[in-house]
């Protein structure tokens, strides 16, 4: 039975080019690029290619990158390291109503432990922020805005440009979660106009573990993993160099292909979308119709739950997704869907792909084939939508 | 010209068997260990079973292990992460003065964002801490006491049973830092009795990035790094998977090894101490003579710069430190050889010689060859040395 992994989103194979960059640096050239001789200065001098490279990505300088851990370090760093230190300014941050759990924790955390408080910036039944809306939200006391760039589980992009415009203009930092954008479309931190961006390398295909932050020129932040004069005094504990050198790796190839693989994406996310639409009753499609991630499709499936639907594809050898990652195993219903105003009902239906270069036609053509008679199947095991069929009233409304 | 490697403080090679347990999970198991199915339960799986090699490592239960990117962050979840969760209790905090950056930058943090007062706990001539004077220093106020099991610089391990007991009588909570010596002595946690403990992967043969804090039983911590589920919510992102197998493959090596490496590394780091003593003079041995760590050998070497011995060492291919890399390039004088009483200018010439399992005789016997050579071409170059050495000066006193 071959594979067809749609669930892309989650986790994503290391590249076989990226491996290969890796794999000197574990065994070999193993110094500390903290090390005063040689065999750390060629180190260090390999970290800077490394953090050129990523900074080329998203058209920054290189002095404007860190490295991190994962994404969700990255958005830690953001959001208490810049409101930390701007505590002179007041203590008043913005956030949507869809965040990562990262960004949201970081966000209560601060509430919670420096007197914060946070404004929940509601979205619209695609999941867009309105700018109108941030900026009622803003007050005197608002040090810090950060609105996700696209978001995982339903693909909607937010008009960052636009929103970091509005904080620009009145002084406030704006941060960008990027996770779900940076390696699927173009994403250019000057243009966005974002003081903060953070990025996952898994998301690229770099291993686990590797992350990164842009932060604007030399803007203050409070360091979340204190320690030695790593990262400038900004992120303590010795650089996990070969993951450093995989997410190199990964940046510049994504940047030589990212045009083609966003066209690539979207012709096969259209091709997906459309087949299960049409193809199976009362499904949704969520999320932006236009305006989102090109590798990505979401719906609620009514009558069925999200989870036993992942189990039946992935007998079938096909993986998906019911929410993100580290959501799915913690709550039943989604905050985002919630959010964008999907019954809860629904909202237990969820169903998510999340497709990257290495997705093929034939992968679409066999979700296409099995996702009806899984659907069927579930469905006719559930009373509550027999019953709802035999009174007529199945569907959105 | 072959390489003498004596700086295994500050980086070691990945061990072949370590990087061979983790290849496979760069490209082929990559699924993400939170996602709700087979190629997700597996990896979850496999993780927990890391978590149970490093758990045997140090005499813990799996539940009592926490993965991290790095040594430093263990440290910072220890430190921020204790004291944040029991407020209730009070505010005050306690660390030695040898304590490494992430501890003590930990700690700086809790003074400067949550009104917290920190004791810095003076050390004697060897770098040992009195635990009179800790029990001294307890005020009803203090939450956490955080010393170091073994430090970078001098080499000196604490009284970390004892120094714990004191604490564990008086419902106080109690951190030990133990990068140096997990890998290098036995460490068992119930014996010293500590709550927490860091240790990181890269001491033990395991990749950059790679750490754990062990927390006992089902001690409260505030998260650092907020997310999802992952780590039973107290430490978010995506597990480094590879990285993670790394480190339960090192903890399974150390374990089974660690006998024999401390006797092996005593037997060549007492040969290294003995020639250089006798053979070069004017040179102080620092830290504790015998409660030190076995493959560790430091010294001050007067009248001579210790990045410029390093230099003229890594030329003839030996390496060592003049201490912990994280500081190295940030500070002039150690703080470490500040506190144990070592005059500024004898500290300049610090040198550090930290050796693992895979040094053999022939490495000692070629820093013995070239070492006396190089500080004495450096001592001949100082105008200072030159006129003490003329007016019978020289040497500690």
């Amino acid at each position: 039975m071959s594979r067809v992994y749609l669930d892309q989103a989650a986790a994503t194979p290391v590249r076989p080019e990226v491996l290969e960059a890796m794999l000197p640096y574990f065994s070999q050239r193993f110094g500390n690029p903290s090390a005063v001789y040689d065999l750390g200065f060629e180190i260090k001098e390999v970290l800077e290619e490394q953090r050129a490279k990523v900074a080329h990505l998203l058209g920054a300088q290189m002095e404007e990158i860190i490295f991190t851990s994962s994404g969700a370090e990255a958005n830690n760093l953001a959001v208490k390291g810049a409101a930390l230190a701007n505590l002179k300014k007041g203590r008043h941050v913005i956030i949507s109503a869809i965040e990562h759990h990262s960004v949201l924790n970081s966000a209560r955390f601060l509430e919670r432990f420096q007197d914060f408080e946070v404004t929940f910036l509601p979205v619209d039944n695609y999941g867009l922020v309105d700018p109108e809306r941030l900026q009622k939200a803003i007050t005197p006391a608002t040090v810090l805005v950060s609105i996700m760039h696209g978001n995982n589980e339903i693909g909607t992009i937010e008009p960052i440009s636009q929103l970091a415009a509005l904080c620009r203009e009145r002084g406030i930092l704006f941060h960008t979660d990027a996770v779900a954008t940076v390696g699927n479309i173009p994403v250019a931190v000057k243009e966005l106009g974002v003081d903060l961006l953070s990025l996952s390398g898994a998301a690229l295909g770099a291993p686990k573990g590797t992350g990164a932050l842009y932060f604007r020129d030399k803007l203050r932040l409070v360091p979340q993993i204190h320690g030695g004069i790593q990262e400038n005094g900004r992120r303590g504990g010795t650089e996990n160099v070969p993951g450093i050198v995989g997410l190199g790796k990964a940046a510049d190839l994504t940047r030589e292909e990212l045009a083609d693989r966003a066209q690539h994406l979207r012709k096969l996310r259209d091709f997906l979308v459309k087949g299960i639409t049409e193809g199976i009753p009362h499904v949704t499609y969520t999320g932006h119709p236009e305006k989102r991630l090109p590798g990505h499709a979401s719906f609620c499936v009514e009558g069925i739950e999200g989870e036993a639907l992942l189990f039946l594809l992935s007998r079938d050898g096909i993986y998906a997704s019911t929410g993100s990652a580290c959501a799915s195993k913690a709550l039943k219903t989604s905050p985002v869907l919630v959010a964008i105003g999907v019954r809860p009902d629904l909202a237990q239906g969820s169903l998510v792909f999340t497709l990257n270069g290495d997705n093929r036609e034939e992968d679409v053509r066999q979700v296409l084939e099995k996702l009806p008679g899984a659907v069927e199947r579930l469905r006719s095991f559930s009373p509550v939508w027999r019953q709802k069929m035999a009174a007529g009233t199945g569907g959105q409304g």
